[in-house]
């Protein structure tokens, strides 16, 4: 099987593409298991190859369709489309966000709809479609209301690819990812950087800066259990979903504040009083905007599954750092 | 005031456009009440001028950007998007949709931006942006689940005009039409056009086909309130829309069996006796997905009305074309 991975030299695209590998095999859309023969990694700049020959690896701006005619051929039965500008980014950048999040998407389908082979195709979503007055739980029917040019953004990709499934283009599904943390690595863009940020930078004894009140509540998911939403939300069963292809994953509903008693819990007060409270209007109004906790009933009836607690997140991370 | 319509060569532009220039004054952004000085028609072919020296009849295609460049400067203060292709014909020719539902409406909001001065914009969006399993009745925050290409590209043109006006592009707003009947004229592609022939053939002594059962339920609204309606939301104070740009217009709720009955009420039993049930599977899924029924108490409490009875309707339409 071919498999493709756009933005995959990102934080997320690079442990997807070390888990196929490792896995080696993927359900095929008829539901039996067959080798990952081609595993293509497009971004920007040059993914690790991993050193195994089944990597391909190809760089080139995703919004230009000769990029994507070389990379999505008629073999192509998988594709996983990570590639995206972070929420702070397309905020501050509205074209090139534009550009990416919703022309680059929807070029996407369009290639995969010239080939006429009905891939399988994953899009990642976010919390940041969500938005406005919201109830204490979001639920599978909740209204979106993005109150950021990237929840816009990502929102018009879901309708894209649940149209383009519609009519037979692809077999899609939307994966609404909840913030992930702990990322590794500097911090980026994204509005949600900081919660990724105060723990690992006091984990290496380095401060960081929380841009939010303590009580600010996030919805967050591993990068471990993460990749196996994103592998598990490809090899779902079309009948299974059914006409509704997008899912809410399963995430954990936590406050800043919980954040960083997790994080004395595993690392001690040292750990815990190495973060600044500098409240930033512009990143308090965007991942205020955003639920902190939506129904995840049909995401597990799907056998999808999130994490048992932060602090365990915190301690898979420490170990996964210390050498 | 300078103002644009387009599509304005289409039924409900022409309409707009009679009644603008009967009105001959718009309430400004500032709340006053300013002069119509010049009325912008632009459509794929020629409007009527109305002798009217206020008017300015333009040609051209809406999605290719020098013919907006063209028609849209610093002084236009509203605009009036109506230009669109139907349900029908957007499911029929997925490219055509596309083109102009989405990019269209894209590039009307990019040379606003580019212009920089805000106006106001008035999008049409439509019940088919429904769809799925609905409740009796829609609310304001029921999801948009379309399950048309026509209702996914107005649900994307949804989520465009909020984010642009979020941005301070420009100062948009989403008025979701029911389907709109009593239509003079041919039918048309939309997969809505029986709501209008079932009536308006049988008046004029000729046979009509609906391809719908009795008991589908539709959500109707007559032109001449459809009119109103767009012409209120246009003058809608900022403030009182809050961050929600889309408003679900009133309307009626009737069964087809009703709206004959309607029918048989205003003209006899030779007129309701001309109607052919013809099932035709294809309408009958779009049509079906479409909500019945949606909560109008937002669009009251704003001051926008529908009609009272579909008799009325029919007796305003049977009015109209008696000579």
């Amino acid at each position: 099987m071919k498999v493709l991975i756009t933005g995959a030299a990102g934080f997320l695209g690079q442990r997807l593409a070390r888990e196929l590998l490792a896995r080696s095999v993927l359900k095929s859309a008829s539901g039996t298991l067959e080798p990952i023969t081609r595993l293509v990694l497009l971004d920007v700049v040059a993914a690790p190859d991993f050193d195994d020959p089944r990597v391909q690896i190809e760089t080139g701006d995703i919004s230009v369709r000769s990029v994507l005619d070389r990379v999505i051929d008629a073999d192509t039965a998988a594709i996983f489309h990570l590639a995206a500008i972070v929420s702070g980014q397309a905020e501050a950048d509205f074209d090139l966000g534009m550009r990416i999040n919703l022309d680059a998407s929807r070029l996407v389908l369009d290639v995969c709809r010239a080939r006429g082979h009905r891939p399988r195709v994953v899009f990642t979503s976010s919390v940041a479609v969500y938005g406005g007055t919201l109830s204490d739980v979001v639920l599978d029917d909740t209204a979106l209301n993005p109150q950021s040019s990237y929840g816009a953004q990502k929102a018009i990709a879901e309708l894209l690819l649940s149209d383009y499934t519609r009519r037979g283009f692809v077999d899609g599904r939307v994966l609404r990812l909840p913030t992930i943390s702990v990322r590794p690595g500097a911090p980026n863009a994204a509005a949600s950087s900081f919660a990724s940020g105060i723990i690992r930078e006091p984990l290496n004894g380095v401060r960081a800066i929380c841009p939010v009140a303590p009580e600010t509540r996030i919805w967050l998911l591993s990068p471990h259990k993460a990749i196996d939403c994103l592998i598990a939300g490809l090899e779902l069963d079309t009948a299974a979903l059914g006409e509704r292809r997008t899912l809410n994953l399963p995430g954990l509903s936590v406050s800043v504040a919980q954040m960083v008693e997790a994080l004395r819990d595993v690392a001690g007060d040292a750990a815990a009083s190495l973060i600044d409270w500098q409240p930033d209007p512009r990143i308090e109004r965007i991942v205020g905007s955003w639920p902190g906790h939506w129904d995840t009933l049909r995401a597990e009836r799907l056998g999808l599954s999130g994490d048992r607690s932060f602090a365990d997140v915190i301690r898979a991370y420490r170990d996964e750092i210390t050498p």
